[in-house]
């Protein structure tokens, strides 16, 4: 396995993909090219959850696929980072949206662009997000043939183009706020400020960055999963994105488990925090989406005699 | 996720371990240890297959464990090597049992010596491998704790102990031949002659290398799976080893599945080389064996609030 970072500023640090390539072996493939999922994990764009992480990535390495995982511009890095956002001098131009739409853009660029090196199969690449990531990835696959990304970047649709998206527990209209739970409330309030850079986002405000709205019949085809019970983001993104798919004729899958907590990644034991992040019942998605993108990403195995 | 060669000799290059570890986190399970799984890929003591090394390592990655494979001392890299094999120049002296138990042990201890560096659990590595490597690992777990590992080696038996064992299609006895097919019978010909350095083995060589007639109350658990209808490992070399650590009441769990050829390594398409090595029902062996290995290698996740 090759496991590179690459920086995607020259003069940052915190935003880079990291690579997982196969290595190529005549004996797999004839040492040809893999379909590739990249995974830019979650953390209300306030910071980036390794959880959400590396423990994905393999997961996906392990069914066959190169990964990679993008962190992209979060708010804070560092404790203090967040500080800021109890004062009225909260603003950071620099990661409000769409910067990280984009650079999940540049990201796909340089898949694609070293596509021949990597061994990459650029006509399948899937885009797995997770809570604030997978907004980031929902915002991506509505605007991925539009001037936001194709003028920002210079790039032809099918160089952005995402083959298939995988979602867990999406944010998708970040005004949904029934169901969130009193805890998490100054969550909201902390990625109104980040992310969109007001304290009381408008209604337009809001609709521009709510991927169910935006949805076309240009929309690639989505796995979506979450918990009923989730009350940080409430299951209702999922459903109205879903509902926004079938409108639109996208095709799509998706699961709802009935318990579980926000943020469980992978739901066992490999990707969990605490305890709660594991459940039984909702550790079956990985799978799912396994057999989900395998329509999709067959391997091109040859027939034997 | 941190891949590196380590090579065992100085002076040679075929025979390396390569680590797959898991960055450190403090997200998880507070950036510390973790459980490994290191893999021996088959191919007869003629050569490691990749089909079975990377695949596997990034199957058990997956689940959340470190994992390493080890390419050990087999007869040739080159196809010219097999030449040799028609021969009655045959040997090579440098690649007979027990070379290869003992570079396994070799493995065991840079990986248990180097544990706190690499976040590794001493405690909790398990050895996992296929056909000849399964072999190897079986030799291995019958004599972890006997002079040819722990004199040669100059290591405590503790160092070498292996917390768990995985064998996919195990070579158990080499002399079992009833149920290989004809197109097969060379392959044994060629191991008898590479591995035991002898065209036509006595019963005393083949019980020499025997793993089920070797096994203690001191084997390690041992998970095995083989498929009935493989005709070039005959099934009753799984069942004898079975029978064997019944009877001395080492804990296992056996699978064998109906269909499916010898050398499937994961089943499904992630390692499969031709089409005939994706078989659905067997395929559910990785799984079958990570819930074997949780009992046993349960992560330390703290339990939240």
């Amino acid at each position: 396995m090759i496991c590179e970072k690459h920086f995607l500023y020259e003069d940052r640090d915190d935003v880079f993909l990291t690579t997982y390539l196969w290595e190529p072996s005549p004996e797999l493939l004839a040492g040809e090219k893999r379909p590739l999922v990249l995974v830019c994990p979650g953390g209300g764009y306030l910071n980036c959850s390794d959880r959400e992480a590396e423990p994905v990535a393999l997961r996906f390495a392990g069914m066959g696929y190169h990964a990679a995982v993008l962190r992209y511009s979060t708010y804070g890095e560092r404790r203090d980072d967040f500080a800021r956002l109890a004062t009225d001098d909260y603003l950071k131009p620099h990661i409000l949206y769409p910067v990280q739409m984009r650079e999940l853009g540049i990201a796909m660029l340089l898949l694609k662009r070293r596509a021949a090196e990597w061994r990459i199969d650029a006509d399948r690449v899937a885009i797995c997000g997770f809570s604030a990531g997978a907004h980031n990835c929902a915002m991506y696959a509505v605007n991925w043939n539009r001037p936001v990304l194709t003028d920002a970047l210079k790039a032809n649709p099918e160089e952005l183009h995402p083959a298939a998206v995988i979602l867990g527990y999406p944010v998708v209209d970040f005004g949904i706020t029934e169901g969130v739970c009193d805890a998490d409330r100054p969550l909201y309030a902390d990625m109104y400020k980040a992310f969109i850079g007001a304290a009381e986002p408008s209604e337009a405000q809001f609709a521009q960055i709510d991927a169910a709205r935006q949805v076309t019949a240009d929309t690639p085809p989505m796995f979506i999963w979450s918990t009923a019970a989730d009350a940080t983001v409430p299951v209702m993104n999922s459903l109205n994105l879903a509902s926004a798919l079938s409108k639109h004729g996208v095709p799509f899958e998706l699961h709802i488990f009935e318990e579980g907590l926000h943020g469980m990644g992978l739901c066992d034991q490999a990707s969990a925090g605490v305890t709660q992040h594991m459940d039984a019942a909702a550790a079956k998605w990985p799978e799912l989406a396994g057999s989900w993108l395998a329509k999709r990403f067959v391997l091109d195995v040859p027939k034997g005699e």
